[in-house]
C-alpha cells in the first residue's frame, strides 16, 4: 500500500501529513512495526516520550507522529514519510487494520459439532469442531463459536459476538452482541457459596445468572460466576484480560478495564470508566465510584470515591501511598539512629 | 409454594414463624431473591446488620429472620410472612433448593465420547459429549462427566461425582464421591519440580497422585498437581474456589475454604478447617494450624499456630497488622515534622 | 531393581558409595519414596538440613546423600545402603526415571481428531481424541498432541513437543522442539490491548506471534499472549508453572522460572535465568537482569540490575526489606511511647 493511500483511507484523524509538503515522499508500506523493530518498508509510530529518542534512528519508511514540530522536522529531514495525529495510538491502531485481520472461521457448522435441536441458530454462524451447545440455546447473526466450547441450556451469545476456542458458557448466561470471549474463559459457573454448620460447608444453590453487555472482551481462563440469586452483570464495553477472577454478584460498570489476574469477592460494584491494574483485588460488596483508578496490586478494603487514584495494600490515595513508601524506606535507618 | 408448605418443609431449623399468630398471612411464593432486589410473590432473607435496614422497603411477601424481635415486629407490621432461626442464611440456602434445581446432564452416555474399552463406568453415569476417558480409569454410580473432559489413565472418580465441562483429571487422580470439578479445572498433572544443572533446568518426573477425598469442590480453572513422589490430598468437605494453585505434595486438611487465587507452594500443610481469604499465598513447606483464618492477600511465611487469625506480608496475627497499618499511614506525617 | 544396579546406571554423579566397603549391603529396590514417607524397600534422599534428621528413623533400605560423613556413617550403621554425590536432589531426579516413567499416547492419530488437509503431520505423532488441527499448521516428528487439544492456523509444533489434554495454541505460535504445554494452557492469543476513546475502548489488533524456544515449559491454565506487532519469545529452557500471565511483547529469557500465579504485564524483559517467586508481578516495559532472583509476592516496579535478589513490594532489595518489615513491626510499639 502507498502512504498516500493509507493517508486517505485513515483521513479524518490526520491533523499534518508530510504529504503537504513532499508529496513525492511516498513510501510502498508492507508491514506494520512497533518503533524499535522497524524495518525498511514498515510503518511505526511514536507516542509519548519513551519511544521517542527512535526518529534519529528508525529504518521506517513511514511513521504516525504526535503533534510535535520537532519529531516532525526530524522525520522530514531524514526523508521519512509522516502523518501527525493527537493520538498516534488510536490511529496506529486503525492503520493495522489495514494490514492485518484477525483469522475466523468460515461461515459454517462443523459436523463434528453437537447441537441439541432446541438450539436455536442465528443466519451465517461458525460453530467449530466438537462444540457443544446444550438445549434451548441461542446463537445469533453471525456469532462465531470455536473448536471445543460447551454451552450448557439457555444460553444467548449477540449477533456477531465470538467464543474462542474451548470456552465455557454455564447455563442462562446471556452474551450481548459483539463480544470477544478468549480461549478458556468460563463464563456463569456456580459461584463460590457455602454456609458454615456443625456438619461442615453446605452449599448454596446458585440460581442466578451472568449477563454480558455488548462489546465486552473477556481474557484467556478468566471466570466470571453466576450468584445464588440475582445477576453477575458486566456492563458494554467493558474489557477483562486473563487470568481475572469476578465471582458472583458483582456489578461492572460499562467500559471498566480489569487488567490481569485481578480479584474481586462477590457482589463488588465498579461504576462506569474503573480501571483495575494487575493482580488488584476488592473485598466484598465493596463500591467503587465512576473513573477511580486501581494501580497494580491494590488491595481495596474500603469504598472508593468517584475520580480517586489509589494505590497499595490497604489501598489509600496514590499519592499518600507514595510517601508511606518513602517514610518507610528510611525506617531501618532512623531506627538505627535511635 | 404457599408459605406455609416451605414451612413445613424446613421446618426443623425455624423458631418461630408469623404463621403462629397470622396464619391467614400466608402468601403465594413465586421465586427467591436477594433482600435488595425482592419483589411482590418473592421469599428473602435478612441476615446481619448490612441489610437489616431493608425491612422497611423490601416488597418480599416472605422472609428468613434471625431471632430478633425487632425485625420480626416490623415485618408484621408491614404484612409480610417470616420465619426466624438462628441461621437465617443456612434456611435460606435450603429453602433455595425447593425453587431451583441445577441442570444436570442426562444418565446416558453421549455416543461421541471415546472411552477406552478397559475403563469401567458405574450405573447411571452420564458422559457428555467428546469427553475422553482413558485406559484402567472408573467412573462411579451416577457420576455426572460433563462435554469436553479429559481422563487420563488410571483415574478414579467417586459416586454421583459432577465433573463440568472442559475439565483434565491426569493419570492416577482418584476424586471420592459427592466431589464437583468445575469446568477448566485440571487435577492431578505433573508438579513443578525442576533441579537447577549447568545444563539448565532437569526436569523432576512426577510419579505421585493427587488425591481428594469426599465432598470436595474445585473451582473453575483452579490447578492442584500431583508430587514427585507421594500424594498431593485435599481433605473431605474442603471447598476450593476458582483460579487457586495447590503446588505438588500439599496436605490439606478436612472442610478447609480456599478463597479465588489462593496459592499454596509445594509441600503445605492446612490442619482442619484453615480459611484461606482470596489471593493469599503460602511458602512452601509451611504448616497451618487447625482453624486458622487467613484475611485476603496474607502472604504467609511461617508456621501458623492453630486458632490464629492473620494478615498482611509477611502475614502477622490481625491485631499487630491492623495497629501497624495504622502507624504506617501517620508515617509521612511523622516525619515531616521532624 | 538391585541397589549395585541403579549406582552402575547413575554412575557418573555419585562421589561415594557404600557398596566401596559393605558390597554386601545390596537391597532390592521396589519403589522411590520422600524421606519422610519411605518404606522398605523404598529408595529415598536427604539434601539439605530441613530432612537430615530423618536419617535415625527412615525406614528406606537405599539413600542418596549429601557428601556428608555424618550422615553416611549414620546409614552405614543403620545398614542403609547409600551413595555419596554433591547433589542429591539432581542424582535422585535421575534415579526416579529409572523406576517411573510418565504415561503417553500412543503415536497414532485418534480417529476422532479433526485435521485440515493442509496441516502436516511428522512421523510418529500422537494426536489424541477431538483435538483440532486448524489449516497449515505443522506437527513436528514424535510430537504428541493429547485430547482436546486446539491448534489455530499456521501453528508450528517442534519435534517431541508434549501438549496436554485442552491446551489451546493460537494462530502463528511457534513451538520449539522439547517443549511441554499442560493441560489447559492458552499460547498466542490476542494481547490485551485497547485504546481509550471518546467512545470507549478502540481495541488494537494484535497481528503479531508467540514463539516458544526448545525445552520450554508452560503450566496447567497459564495464559501467553501475543502482541499487536512482533513477538512474545519465551527462552529455551524456561519453566512456567501454572495459572501465571505473560502479556503481549514480553522477551523472556533463557533458563528463567516463573513460579505459580506470577503476572508479567505487557513488553518485560527477563535476562538469563532470572527466577520469579510465586505470585510475584512485574509492571509494563521494564527490564530484569541476568540472574535476578525475585521472591516470592514481590512487585516490580522498576528496572533490576543483574544478579539482585529482590522482596516486597514495590520490590527493594531482599536484605533491606527484611530490616525495614522488622522496623515496621516495631512500629505501633514505639509510636504508643511518644
Amino acid at each position: 500500500m502507498k502512504f498516500s493511500d493509507l493517508v486517505q483511507r485513515l483521513g479524518i484523524e490526520i491533523v499534518n501529513t508530510s504529504l503537504a509538503k513532499h508529496p513525492d515522499v511516498d513510501p510502498d508500506l508492507l508491514n506494520i512495526a512497533a518503533i524499535d523493530q522497524s524495518q525498511p518498508g514498515t510503518l511505526s509510530f511514536i507516542d509519548g516520550n519513551r519511544f521517542s529518542h527512535w526518529i534519529h534512528t528508525t529504518q521506517a519508511d513511514g511513521l504516525i507522529l504526535p503533534c510535535d514540530p520537532q519529531l516532525q522536522s526530524v522525520a522530514t529531514a531524514r526523508d521519512i514519510a509522516w502523518i501527525a495525529t493527537a493520538q498516534p495510538r488510536f490511529l496506529f491502531a486503525q492503520a493495522l487494520s489495514h494490514f492485518y485481520r484477525p483469522w475466523r472461521l468460515a461461515p459454517t457448522i462443523d459436523p463434528t459439532a453437537v447441537i441439541h435441536p432446541t438450539a436455536s441458530l442465528g443466519t451465517a454462524v461458525s460453530i467449530g469442531a466438537h462444540s457443544v451447545i446444550h438445549e434451548r440455546s441461542q446463537i445469533g447473526e453471525g456469532a462465531c463459536i470455536h473448536a471445543n466450547c460447551v454451552l450448557y441450556p439457555e444460553v444467548d451469545i449477540g449477533d456477531r459476538s465470538v467464543l474462542h476456542a474451548n470456552c465455557v458458557i454455564h447455563e442462562r448466561s446471556q452474551i450481548g452482541a459483539d463480544c470477544v470471549i478468549h480461549s478458556g474463559a468460563v463464563i456463569g459457573a456456580e459461584g463460590f457459596g457455602f454456609v458454615p454448620t456443625d456438619q461442615g460447608w453446605y452449599k448454596m444453590p446458585q440460581s442466578g445468572m451472568t449477563v454480558l453487555e455488548e462489546n465486552v472482551e473477556v481474557g484467556c481462563n478468566t471466570t466470571i460466576d453466576r450468584p445464588a440469586v440475582g445477576e453477575t452483570r458486566i456492563g458494554r464495553g467493558t474489557k477483562i484480560d486473563n487470568l481475572v477472577q469476578v465471582a458472583h454478584g458483582c456489578q461492572i460498570g460499562p467500559n471498566c478495564v480489569l487488567v490481569g489476574q485481578v480479584g474481586l469477592a462477590g457482589h463488588v460494584e465498579l461504576g462506569p470508566g474503573v480501571v483495575l491494574g494487575g493482580q488488584v483485588g476488592v473485598a466484598d460488596y465493596l463500591k467503587i465510584g465512576k473513573g477511580a483508578i486501581a494501580t497494580a496490586r491494590a488491595g481495596i478494603t474500603k469504598n472508593i470515591a468517584a475520580g480517586t487514584m489509589i494505590s497499595g495494600f490497604p489501598a489509600m490515595p496514590t499519592k499518600l501511598w507514595l510517601k508511606m513508601m518513602a517514610a518507610l524506606r528510611k525506617l531501618p535507618l532512623s531506627k538505627s539512629k535511635v
